[in-house]
Parts: C-alpha cells; sequence; structure tokens
C-alpha cells in the first residue's frame, strides 16, 4: 500500500510518498511560497529532481499539483492516484483529546480547528492541508499524527504549572509538548538499538534542530518535556529563548515595549541568534567560534549547558536512564554539541567515546564507551516514517495503532 | 564587639544584637505596620519578651525606638549604644557590582540607589533603614550585606539568558539569583559538617522557605542558581509561579489580561497558593492533603518534582556532588518535602535515612544512610549571624572578609 504523508505549513506543503510496509520512500518534494508569484514544486523520485515553477495560489492548488506529479509518466511513482491507500497530516496540537493519531472524521476536524486557538500558527495550516487532501482524494482515508500526542502521558506532576488553577480550567494552561513523533520515533529505535522492549526503555531524547525540546520517557511514555504551552519554552533553539525569568517580559514592558515587540523578540530574535549576534544556525556558529568570535562560542556554551540541565533533571525524574538520544539536524551532526552536553557526566553514568562521537552523523550509532552505564545514541529522526506507520496501521496494516 | 543587624522592609523593620565574635544573640525584635496607627516593637532580650504599641510614623522612629529600647534598663542589651561597633544591614540587589559585603559609603549609597530599579520591593526600603540608622548612629561603620553577591561568581554560561545580547547591555537583563546570605551560610556550614574545606565542597543548596531557590555551590562558589533576574524563577513558592512558559503571559494577555494584573497573579496568586486553592503555607496544605484534599496533595506533589528537577540538573551542572542541603522553614522543617524530594534518587547517589529524616528539623543533622554518596543535609539557615559576621569582619574583627 502507498501512503502520502503531508505537512502543510502556512506558505508550504512538503510530502513524502511510502511503500508500507516496507517504508520506502518512494517519492518526494515540496511546495513553497504558496500564494505568492514566485511559487514553484521541487520533486524527486527514483533519483531525478524535477523543479515546476508556477504560480500555486492555494493549498488547493498545491495539493492538486503534488498529486499531478505523483502520477505523471516518468516523473510519478504511482500509475493511479488509487495505489494510494492512506494520506498521512502532520497536525501540531491535539490538545488534551488525542493520546494517538487517528482517523480523520468530522470530530476530528472540529477538534483541530478548535485547537487552533492553542497553536494559531500551526493548525489553520494543518487544517487547509487535510481539507485539500480530502477534497482531491476523497475515497481515501486520512490520518491525523499530533506532535503532542506522545506528551499525552505527561502526569499532572509535570504537565501542571503552579499558576492559578483556573487557568488550566478556563484556559487550558499546561504543559503540552511538540515535536511528539520524533521523540516517540527515537525511543523505539533507541529500545531497538539498544535490545529492549520498547515498554521496557527508560530514556531522554533530545531533539535538536530548529526547533528543540527533551523528552524524559519512562516505560516507553513521555513522563516530561521541555517544551510547555508553547513551543517558547525549554532549550535554547535558533532564534527562540528557551526558559527564561517571565519577570523580564513586565520590566520590559515596563520600559516601553510592547507586548507585540517582546512576543517577536523573544521568538524570533532570541536563541543562539539573540546571544551571538551572528547567526541561528550552529554550523555558522561553530565556523565563527573557531575563527575566534567570543559570542559565537558562548552561544554555543549556553546552548549545550542548557540541555546539560535537562538530562540532569530529567535523569533525576527518571532515576534510572538507559539512553540519552540526540537527534535533529543539531543534535545528528554536531559532535561538538554533543560532546560539550556530555563531557564531565561520569557522575549520571555517562562516559562518552571521543573517536566514536566524532565519527557519529547520518546513521544510527552508540557514542559511549562500553562500560558507560547509560548509552549516548545518535538517531536519525524520521516523522514521516512514524506518520506512515501510523497511517497505515489505522487503515488495517499490520502492527499495533500509533499510540504510545 | 556588639554588632546590630537590621532588615528593613517596607514596612518593618527586623533587629538582631550580636555578641561577636562569639555570635550570641543578645536581643533581637521587630517594628512592624511602620506608617499605620496600629504599629508595634516586639522586643526579646535575655529571655523576657515586650511590646510596645505607638505611633511609628516612619523608618526614622522606628530606628529610634529600636535603639531606645536596646539601651533600656531591665529590657535592653547595652549600657550604652557607643557599645554598638558595627550595623549590618541586608540589601536585597547589588547587582554586578557588589561580590562580597562592603563598608558603606557614598559611592555604595548610590550604588544601592540605581540598584532599586532593578528590585524596586527591597532596595528602596532597604536604603531607607540604612539610612536611618547613619543618622542615629553617625560614628558607627555600617556595613551593607548583599542577597546577590554571592551570585556574582555564577558565570555566563549560567547568568547569560537566551534573550537578545542588547537587553543585557542596555537593561542589564540577566540572571542574578537571590537568598545568596542564606545558601552561603549553608554551603560553609555544610563543609564544616562534613568535614571539608569550604573552597573544596561541591553542593545543592536549597533554600525552601516564603521564597524558594536551589544554588550550584561548585568549590564552595555559586556557578547556577534558580532564581533569575527577579525572584519569580525557579521553584514554585508559596504564592509565586516559579519557572513557567512566559509565552503563556502573550496568551493571556490576548485574552483580555492587563499586564499588572498578570505581574500580581504570577507573583502574588500563584505557587502553593494558585495550585492548591486552599493556602501558600506547606503545613497547612500537609494537613489538608492528608484529609483528602487532592489539589493539596497535587500542589505538595509539584513543589518537591520542581526540587527535584533543579537538584539533578545541578548535579549534572557539577558532576560529583558531596551535599545537598535543605534549609529555610519548609526545607528545615518538612521530612515530607525531603522525603519527596530525595526517594528514588538512587541513581544520583542519595540514599535517605527514613528515621533520620523524620526526626531531622531545628538542628544541623545528616538525613542519609552512612555509605549515600551524596550527604543530605538539614542546616538551620542563619542570614543574620552571617551578616553580623560580615559586619564584624569588615570593621577589623578576625576572619575573612564577607565575600565568597
Amino acid at each position: 500500500m502507498k501512503v502520502l504523508v503531508i505537512n502543510a505549513g502556512s506558505s508550504s506543503i512538503k510530502y513524502q510518498l511510502y511503500d508500507m510496509p516496507r517504508a520506502e520512500v518512494l517519492a518526494k518534494g515540496f511546495v513553497e511560497r504558496i500564494g505568492e508569484p514566485t511559487s514553484r514544486l521541487s520533486h524527486t523520485c527514483a533519483g531525478n529532481s524535477t523543479t515546476l515553477e508556477e504560480a500555486v495560489p492555494s493549498h488547493e492548488t498545491a495539493m492538486e499539483l503534488i498529486l499531478k506529479v505523483l502520477v505523471k509518466p516518468g516523473e510519478g511513482a504511482v500509475a493511479d492516484l488509487s495505489e494510494i491507500g492512506a494520506v498521512g497530516h502532520r497536525v501540531v496540537h491535539g490538545g488534551e483529546e488525542f493520546t494517538g493519531s487517528v482517523k480523520i472524521d468530522d470530530r476530528v476536524l472540529d477538534s483541530i480547528e478548535r485547537f487552533a486557538e492553542l497553536a494559531p500558527l500551526h493548525n489553520p495550516h494543518n487544517l487547509v492541508g487535510i481539507r485539500a487532501a480530502m477534497r482531491k482524494l476523497p475515497g481515501t482515508a486520512q490520518v491525523a499524527c499530533f506532535d503532542t500526542a506522545f506528551h499525552t502521558s505527561i502526569p499532572k506532576v509535570a504537565h501542571m504549572y503552579a499558576l492559578p488553577f483556573e487557568l488550566y480550567e478556563r484556559h487550558r494552561v499546561r504543559r503540552y509538548g511538540f515535536h511528539g513523533t520524533s521523540h516517540r520515533y527515537v525511543a523505539r529505535r533507541a529500545a531497538a538499538m539498544i535490545g529492549r522492549d520498547k515498554h521496557d526503555l527508560n530514556a531522554i531524547t533530545c531533539h535538536l534542530g530548529n526547533g528543540c525540546s527533551v523528552a524524559a520517557v519512562r516505560k516507553g511514555r513521555s513522563v516530561d518535556t521541555s517544551m510547555g504551552f508553547t513551543p517558547l519554552e525549554g532549550l535554547v533553539m535558533g532564534t527562540r529563548a528557551g526558559d527564561f525569568d517571565p519577570a523580564i517580559l513586565f520590566y520590559l514592558a515596563d520600559k516601553g515595549y510592547d507586548l507585540a515587540t517582546l512576543n517577536g523578540l523573544c521568538n524570533k530574535k532570541s536563541g543562539l541568534l539573540g546571544i551571538s549576534g551572528v547567526s541561528n544556525d550552529m554550523r555558522t556558529l561553530q565556523k565563527r567560534a573557531e575563527e575566534g568570535n567570543d559570542r559565537a562560542a558562548l552561544a554555543i556554551e549556553i546552548f549545550c549547558y542548557r540541555v546539560r540541565k535537562y538530562v540532569g533533571a530529567y535523569s533525576a525524574v527518571l532515576d534510572g536512564v538507559d539512553a540519552v538520544v540526540f537527534t535533529g539536524g543539531i543534535g545528528e551532526n554536531s559532535s561538538l554539541v554533543r560532546e560539550l552536553v556530555c563531557r564531565d557526566m561520569t557522575h549520571l553514568g555517562i562516559a562518552l567515546d571521543p573517536k566514536a562521537n566524532a565519527e557519529a552523523g547520518g546513521r544510527e550509532s552508540a557514542v559511549t564507551v562500553p562500560d558507560s552505564r547509560v548509552q549516548v545514541l545518535v538517531i536519525p529522526t524520521n516523522e514521516e516514517q512514524a506518520i506512515a506507520r501510523d497511517a497505515f496501521e489505522l487503515v488495517g496494516g499490520n502492527g499495533e495503532p500509533g499510540t504510545v
């Protein structure tokens, strides 16, 4: 069965076509700058890449274009759209309702719409993508896979803030967490790598990409994570501040900053970019730091220090960690970051193997010495594959449903 | 030599008269409700308590009253004010300037005034107390002891937020930390208790009182702490929220909450009170939780969970902890809190002794089993004594100056 995976953003749609259950990618690509005159589609299939520059006024047209190229003789991957047995959609926010992936019906659509209030930058676009796919492939099962689902197992003690309880009751203010599909995927892979049942794994999974989050995984289930009510909380990210004293906002408001400015400042001008003043990109910062730029070096140091603190905090939460996992663009590719996070952690049972660490990247590997009490693993994440599997299983494929 | 210790708040002055270097308290008391018609002084000396109910219109009058009662035959502790060789003042904010206690001169007064912007609820009152004492005891050395001083050793990697660097340069936005005098005092006592040089101690000190903060102490110096730019950040407190996703403020502002309301809500209606809806007092909450109140139980659980996460985080920062110290009203007196923080922490080297823990309180004691890799200590804090020592040493008494 073929499964199409869709990730719809504000002005883009990314897609991958999977052959399941082999989990082979038959084709993938993205439409970018939807709604702009310069929009275009980039498509890869069987090693051949094509680019189509044409006006794509809406997500609907984008979806049409994607389906057209998927069946195009020579470039496409299927002879007929009827081969597509399911479409899996990435949806950012599933609130407290969705503890796993689900087939989409009217009730699900309503809920995704309702949770748009909690994820105004994401859910509305995810929804537009779903609706376009439903219209273009009306007979095909549509599945929603939520970034929050894996974290719905987080207990009250970790998901409630110490704010007035009414804010939770009235406005649903609590920790939701994000990147759940990635944390789940790498936790499952980690269990396989170290030969454990996935329900018997205690792990700390560090997703370090454009957005960054850490999760504490006990017996295969998320029990805490660093992102909170929104993706601002937690680790330092490319342009997001992560944790800081919220009273700083009151202080700056007193100094004349308005809230919209402060919001932009915390989300778009902070993080690696804010500290360094140079770049939001770890590779650029490593280069600049090597050239002697102190603030680039400081940004890297702070980034790693904050990951380190979460690894320690979740070690205390779990009391017994089998593995610390690094994934995401930075986690998979920066041996420096992994080294700065893990060095001098013998007290917590981590003994990095410098050579293995330097050589890791691009594939699953262990980077600790053999007798390290806690194993440190590098695992390339694959959210698309996880979504494809969930969709496949929910339409009657083999395996477990896509829940924790 | 006698040393008078002064802690001046918005409408109160607390004082203790010490005989140094013995560090014996000769007299102590407080004037409360300064400026209100119902103001009064409570004074204890040699086991006798007296109360004086009279109008105390200003901090100046309060200081006069305190000095009068200190020399009062029968109730007082000194025959003449000239016996007082130094006055030590608690000052909350010393910015980045004061790395230890200092004798007060005009330059120091200017700085304390300047830092009032960073501690508008505290420094101005501290300053009023200092000025009143200077006028009433013009020939006596006045010493300032800063809550922030112990934390000035925190390195950039831990004191810089991942916010735009300009906010630090222009508005001095960074982590300062508070409760420094308490963290320093208990770290010194911990070193003495476990027979280590104070410069050779790695400890995590948990000050759990009305306000709560944790500090990571490496080789006797503070290298990180949970309170930040303001005392809002970090642990759950009586009515303060501690850490939460700052973007919640943007969300609630969108819902119509104004900033003044949000400020009050985070600082005065959150924490133990906010979660439980019952009380900001740990003793009351423990009683209610025992009676079956779920939200009181949740408040205690969250409080302890958050301490636990900091203990873990700072274990990772220090990589090797000699002692975890509990102090402050809750830390010294709640065996339940200590137990909930420390249980299932064998992975981090902590093995609590339940009997010793149940019996601790009111005096210095170890509450771990003898072979626990990390010792857990209960140490009653004594900020006044630390201030008295600093003042004594700065006016030429024996010992080291009051710095880290």
